[in-house]
């Protein structure tokens, strides 16, 4: 076994984002069973300054999709930010995870010391590939599979830790 | 710049620990203005049956600290689970970071390829060292981590994004 740039990105972005479906699907199944409307649950928070839900799903997918382009040198793709619906926000990690299953190893050859820009709103972030594999892709990702999952959490959807860890 | 297991673990606990340390004086803080009892948010929960945050900072910081050792294949030490106030969740913070901070990149080489037995309460887990960092360590660790930052974010204290994301 090898450690590269694509077995801790891609090779982790997948199995988390299949473990964030899962888990949408049981916040989903929670407002059936309680008869309550999945769109509040879809846009639920921790905090009235804090993302909802959907937005977390959104940019957790895009932490993903985005740091894999920018680590192979290509554009990402766009997303539209649309989602409302739990159904909608599983198509996004769907189409994520296409995107990713698109994506071969050599690709991500040399990606350690690719000169990466992130464009920010109000400024470019510039690091080499891998500052930007431990200090930006990974992390971020997680920040948002993790926030979706404690919201759910804390709203009473029963997940567990080995709801998020992959089998 | 060269990928490894060393750049994957140690090089990402540390700087995000060091994160957690300040996130964790701005909860001490918040309750320091606010004058309530900083024990109640050491012990908030965003569910009745999940962690609080001591427990969440601990784990955070035996992660870091065991699966750095299991790749390098010693024994980690062991910390007692006695942390009850900020400070001594700091202390906690700082002693893993003292730990990561004594190890060596060439203690991890070959650590892909390594053995590693996690033992659980009632199984005992055995996988090779790169997909224990992919699988276990890293999602393991930036699970407790977030799920300390939402606690605080949910309970009023300053937190955003930036405070999690290392400098």
């Amino acid at each position: 076994m090898k450690i590269s740039v694509y077995a801790m990105s891609v090779q982790m972005f997948v199995p988390t984002l299949r473990q964030l479906a899962k888990i949408l699907d049981k916040g989903a199944q929670h407002a059936a069973q309680k008869k309550f409307d999945p769109a509040v649950l879809a846009d639920a928070r921790l905090a009235p300054d804090m993302f909802p839900l959907t937005r977390q799903v959104q940019l957790a997918c895009d932490f993903a999709k985005n740091s894999s382009a920018r680590l192979m040198g290509v554009e990402p793709p766009r997303f539209e930010d649309n989602e409302k619906t739990f159904e909608e926000l599983k198509a996004r990690v769907a189409r994520t995870l296409d995107y990713l299953g698109s994506t071969t190893a050599s690709a991500f050859e040399g990606a350690e010391d690719r000169d990466i820009k992130i464009p920010l709103r109000d400024q470019t972030l510039e690091m080499k590939g891998l500052p930007f594999l431990q200090n930006w892709a990974l992390p971020n990702f997680y920040f948002h599979v993790v926030a979706a999952y404690s919201i759910l959490r804390h709203n009473g959807v029963e997940v567990g830790k080995r709801d998020f860890l992959a089998d």
